[in-house]
């Protein structure tokens, strides 16, 4: 079934303890449809600058991401900039140039507009809503959102909430959001106000899927070496949305399913720069790593 | 099989977001006895002082706990004072009064030596090398450390690394140690100095298992109430080697399950004071809980 994504489509330049890279492709909308586009063909809704490359074009519509919704305006790409600290858990922010993201106002493609399966990056709750308000009759749609909002934004956010059916966030925004300690009871209140299904993120610890009642535990598969976080969690819930909506099947089985499959993918995205080693991976490598993934839970209940 | 463990038996203090509790019984010796006192009868090499209470032996010995190598001498009892941050990970440390522990030196029982399961607490690594050397012919030996013996004891520890079976210690511990940011990499690392089973502790997120070549991650339990967590890692290294010691089965099989038993146990400890919860559960609770937890990380593999 068909996915359309909105998110920013960008250039990152980021600094690891590792080495350094300028203006690379990334972006929410970017790195989840990479993810997604293993399983589904992705449609982007995003702007960009007139300085956006053309080989970055190509490489997109090579992994058969839909750019039909994709702007290109006057001026500037979206561009961020991130220092990572030395445990490559922690990040400060160096910049944030909006630049023509600034004025966006998302339109969907008549194609978008009938899209099954919906997934808001991480971006303005009102753009969210606009969104929303243009899809007819979606059947799944999930969202991402981050501090700023809840800050600056609640509001909007929480009108948002209302209307979709999953949110990502991770662990330390949960608990800003619902002023819980307890990640569970976070997740519960979040719930109560529209998701039914909130998935947890927490970095190298893996995500908590709390899907009604039901509460399942995906860890992050344990890497030599990490190069570059910058996108994990949108490659994440690319990975898992982008399985949703393959399958067309969003029972609590194969909700776990898809939290394997975004963790999979995931933990390629981390060992390259930028969108590197997820442009590097074909589906026997993803199967290989999920059957590692499986290996690495596995155990007989003990006799107690 | 029989279990010795060393470790310090001592009374804590305690403040939390949600509380405080001044002079609870305590002390890796403690937690770790209690928790294996579920699968096994553990023997405690330790030593307490005269103010230590006749209510607290009676507690550890109406568990199952054997006392017989417990010392009590003049002075005071180890006391040890922490305060934990609002987000019930990070704690500082208020006082650490050593008391009588500052001088012990110590000695097994004839019974003690002949023990086939070994665990030596978190303790300065001389002690842990000296209780080895009394112990004739150990099959298993665990040992836990901290970041202090890293800095102020490394030959020492580096000494009981080469005589030892496994080692907990958490991922900052694993880091500190051997200089290396990524936790697989600092497992290899430790595994080459001696222990072939490297178990890395991290709190509310769990254990990796490093087994040879195999690698384990079980998650913590996800809780809606964590009360005290003082005393986890204890309880879940008291549930690990318990497990271990009372099946004789060091497979990598039984390996698994033990790390699940550990992970059950100390998600009992943080629900409560100290050791009010650890020895208010049967053993049916400890089944129902791992049932749980089996069913927290099942997934079927997705199709790929």
């Amino acid at each position: 079934m068909s996915l359309v994504v909105i998110g920013s489509v960008a250039y990152d330049s980021i600094a690891t303890p590792l080495g350094a890279r300028d203006d690379m492709l990334g972006g929410s909308g970017t790195f989840f449809s990479l993810a997604a586009s293993h399983f589904v063909r992705p449609s982007v809704v995003a702007v960009v600058g007139e300085d956006f490359r053309a080989d970055d074009i190509a490489l997109l519509e090579a992994h058969g991401v839909d750019l039909a919704g994709l702007e290109r305006t006057e001026g500037r790409t979206f561009r961020w900039g991130g220092r990572y600290h030395d445990d490559m858990n922690g990040r400060d922010t160096l910049f944030t140039e909006l630049n023509v993201f600034e004025a966006f106002e998302p339109k969907l493609t008549p194609i978008q507009r009938q899209s099954p399966f919906v997934f808001l990056g991480n971006i303005q709750p009102r753009l969210q809503a606009s969104v929303l308000e243009q899809v007819s009759a979606p059947r799944f749609v999930a969202a991402d959102t981050m501090n700023l909002w809840i800050h600056i934004a609640k509001d909007g956010l929480l009108d948002v909430l209302r209307r979709i059916d999953a949110l990502f966030l991770n662990d330390e925004e949960a608990r800003e959001l619902t002023g819980k300690r307890s990640v569970v009871l976070a997740a519960r209140a979040i719930q109560a106000l529209g998701p039914s299904l909130v998935v947890i993120k927490r970095g190298e610890h893996g995500a908590i899927v709390f899907n009604e009642d039901d509460i399942f535990y995906t860890p992050a598969y344990p890497l030599e070496h990490v190069v570059d976080p910058t996108g994990a969690g949108d490659t994440f819930a690319g990975g898992f949305v982008g399985h949703l909506a393959s399958t067309g099947d969003v029972s609590a089985t194969n909700v776990r399913k898809a939290a394997v499959v975004g963790s999979v993918l995931a933990s390629f995205c981390v060992e390259g720069y930028g969108v590197e080693r997820l442009t590097g991976i074909d589906r026997a490598a993803i199967r290989e790593r999920a059957e590692r993934f499986a290996k690495l839970v596995r155990f007989d209940l003990p006799e107690l």
